[in-house]
């Protein structure tokens, strides 16, 4: 897999924050050049939120964050950087000094990005001596959990380093999407705006005001195109006949007097005061601080629903997500527990997500054994049965679950679980995990649970492979020095 | 609540078929009227989708599903009906005519929704001898699953029609918005419009094809616009400065001639081949009925995960599920099983839901104590324990779980659920309950549990209120006649 080795951000406001923390938390080291006297707190903040939205969005352990630094020059930034990215304001004169500058100080071979939401990739290598690596990579807000980054080169760009940076963005978890030809503002910005100018119309004519105009696309299209986009979606409407029959259908409507596009709305004093009155009124409530939480929270909830669409399957930014924590389960660092040791193995980190609370804030019953599941793969990994093993017909499944709830978990809690087994055969599996709190070390939850190992296919019990057995023996052989937990061979209602 | 008592749908292809669908899921006898030769073939498809759709949609108990009449004619079908919906196709004599007919026969106090997505309700009431109840109701395809109804009144439509309508759509689990002033396409199709103009320019001008463009979309903005709109989301990219500070920094850039939405593009022969042979490429290798499966699935999970957003409180179309759910229960009938006899009370009627299987399409380990728990809520509201007594301070906590897997449940399987209480005193509650497959009687799961009540703000146990107690004890006098059930105070890996 194609990685970065060593990024810079040239520019550290909210986006180039927010590159800066897609690559430290996938363990790329960073060097931040920012001349604004206030970058270093405006980068925390983002990286902040970034990390929070992070540890809800998956369970794959995240490799150990990369180093931060912030330098005093744009050539100091550079220095051994393999993917600089450049996020300052947005002038086109501006930009092309700074990437000039990048470009005489970097290595030759390294890609150079700008986060420009507008300008030709052409305008922005003029000066460049090495243009070929330079190219628009246009990410959306919030960056840190948005995937998708606009992949543009301009005339003397070549297609190599497109398909370069491609390649390298999959593995932090960001989908790189190359267009064909350079236009100002690209595709995306291209469809925001017409949107934008046709709302504009829209709140300036009294038709309904801004909160009306958001539910209509919140309630409707929104949750289309969080999974599909136009042309999917319309294929759909067209029916077994299709995009062509759709087309017939819809076509004859662009020619009727329906829309204001073909002029300009003047964003003048009094349409600036209408929406921001409006605004005010929708969103006034809250502040920014929480309508960015809600925010993350339901794109990483809505990330993970698409994750098990397509029967499980996972289906687009759910899909990617899938495979971003498959790539970090593959890189994923030993247990903090050496393997030998007469301790249970430490398995996961993780927080309370947004997801998995009731109205009080509370974690949900489910949740708790949504954990215990993830422990007792996270040990199967451990002993060899990974998804490759499963793929070829073999795995355990689940047969016998005891919980003891001992204490509750809270939105945003931090937790940790840990398992050991307590005895095994060939096919079977008997394991205790807890889940602790991770401030206070105290346990939250424990499950004591009997695996089977199976033919999938077959659906019936089979010894596990030899090499998995031995993996098994190794661990347990650690364990069995270990005294019985509290709670062991429990029935429900039991006196203690 | 104001609650539509029976419906008429003229015209049952996709659109009127899926208001029918909405009617009758929600209890309502809808009385159909549709000369198209193949039109209860059309309609039985799509309800077959909504029933699909609703089964992993909501928990809640659907009420008794409405009858559906296909009736000869449009008198016949308004014949009593409080709510007649109009979904002939788009043109607007054809309309016109239809509603004429329906103001003439029905109840003058009837309302009359039309499904146009484009023409104004002022052209389409312009015959009419109670115009005054007449108004656009233009729904979002898929109809049985986006909650958007825009509600357009014209020239004669009075203000309480619009706010009757509304009244009337939250109970079926629509959300109702009224647009201020009518315009051809009103607000939604305006907005899609326009993106899909640019699209088409994108398309044709060879910067990207259909897949990138949807790509774009659905890896970005997509995802957030299905949870907040436009304007909210703009008024978070403003910082703390809000929506002024955003308006000032991009407003500007309306002038710079980014956009082609100034020329109308003509969709000839080639555009249309273009487009058809990407969109093949795209998604030809999966057929429509695929696709709808996907995107159903797809907007159910992005529900199902807002519904748990801001702190499990629900947000956007997920708030309105909840509300939805909430008014379910409480018209909920009284469970299949008669609780003074001595067997265990059937609790809930469920599907296996896409969001809940691995990508073997299993029903993974967590999705059964989901399952149980929603078995126990069920038996708690039994008991008088219900929303309102949790806000009151009162609840009852999970304390200790034993689950069996007995079998395997997989992506689509009809389950249900039954409780039996085997043993309470004014603390406790110890409970058994079982998951079956519905197609063949076969235990899936098992759970015992002891639930503890307690005094949620004190985080201590209490005994329950007294005519909680005596509703356990009605329940449980019934069931202490019952054997106790196999996997009774069974530990982990004990001998049978």
């Amino acid at each position: 897999m194609t990685t970065i080795k060593k990024a810079a951000c040239i520019g550290g406001g909210v986006i180039g924050g927010a590159w800066a923390a897609r690559f430290l938390l996938a363990g790329i080291d960073v060097a931040m050049f920012d001349p604004h006297p206030e970058a270093t707190r405006i980068v925390g903040e983002v990286l902040a939120n970034a990390e929070r939205a992070y540890a809800m969005l998956t369970m794959a352990p995240l490799p150990a964050k990369g180093k931060l630094t912030f330098v005093k020059s744009v050539e100091e930034a550079v220095q051994g950087a393999d993917w600089i990215q450049e996020s300052v304001p947005e002038r086109v004169d501006l930009k092309r000094n700074v990437i000039t500058q990048i470009d005489a100080a970097a290595d030759p071979k390294a890609l150079i990005g700008s986060s420009t939401s507008g300008i030709m990739p052409t305008d922005l290598q003029r000066d460049m001596k090495h243009p070929e690596r330079m190219f628009v990579a246009h990410p959306y807000n919030p960056v840190y959990l948005l995937p998708l980054a606009e992949l543009v080169g301009g005339e003397r760009t070549s297609k190599e380093t497109l398909q370069e940076a491609k390649a390298k963005l999959a593995p932090i978890g960001m989908k790189g999407v190359i267009i064909n030809k350079e236009i100002e503002a690209f595709v995306g910005d291209r469809l925001l705006e017409a949107v934008w100018r046709e709302g504009l119309w829209l709140i300036k004519d009294d038709i309904c005001d801004t909160e009306t105009l958001d539910d209509v696309i919140r309630y409707s299209f929104g949750m289309r195109w969080a999974q599909m986009g136009m042309f999917e979606t319309y294929r759909i409407a067209g029916g077994e006949a299709g995009m062509r029959h759709f087309l017939a259908q819809f076509g004859p409507c662009l020619s009727w007097p329906w829309t204001k596009l073909m002029n300009v709305v003047d964003l003048d004093d009094e349409l600036v005061d209408k929406i921001a009155g409006q605004s005010d009124a929708q969103s006034g409530a809250r502040g920014i601080r929480d309508l960015e939480r809600i925010r993350d929270e339901n794109l990483v909830g809505i990330m993970h629903a698409l994750k098990s669409g397509d029967g499980g399957k996972g289906w687009g930014a759910g899909k990617l997500l899938a495979d971003f924590e498959e790539s970090l389960w593959a890189k994923a660092e030993k247990p903090k527990t050496d393997l030998g040791e007469a301790q249970p193995i430490r398995i996961l980190d993780t927080k309370v997500n947004a997801a998995w609370v009731d109205y009080n804030g509370h974690m949900t019953e489910h949740r708790y054994l949504q954990v215990f599941g993830d422990t007792s793969d996270g040990l199967l990994r451990l002993i060899g049965v990974d998804l490759d093993y499963v793929r070829n017909g073999h795995s355990y499944y689940t047969v016998e679950t005891h919980i003891r709830n001992l204490g509750e978990a809270k939105l945003g809690d931090a937790l940790y679980s840990t398992c050991q087994i307590l005895s095994h055969d060939e096919k079977r599996l008997h394991i205790f995990s807890t889940i602790y709190n991770a401030a206070t070390s105290e346990p939250v939850a424990t499950a004591e649970q009997m695996l089977l190992h199976v033919d999938s296919k077959a659906s019936k019990s089979v010894p596990a492979l030899p090499e998995v057995i031995a993996k098994v023996e190794a661990i347990a052989g650690a364990h069995a020095q270990l005294a019985k937990p509290e709670g062991v061979g429990r029935s429900v209602g039991q006196k203690r």
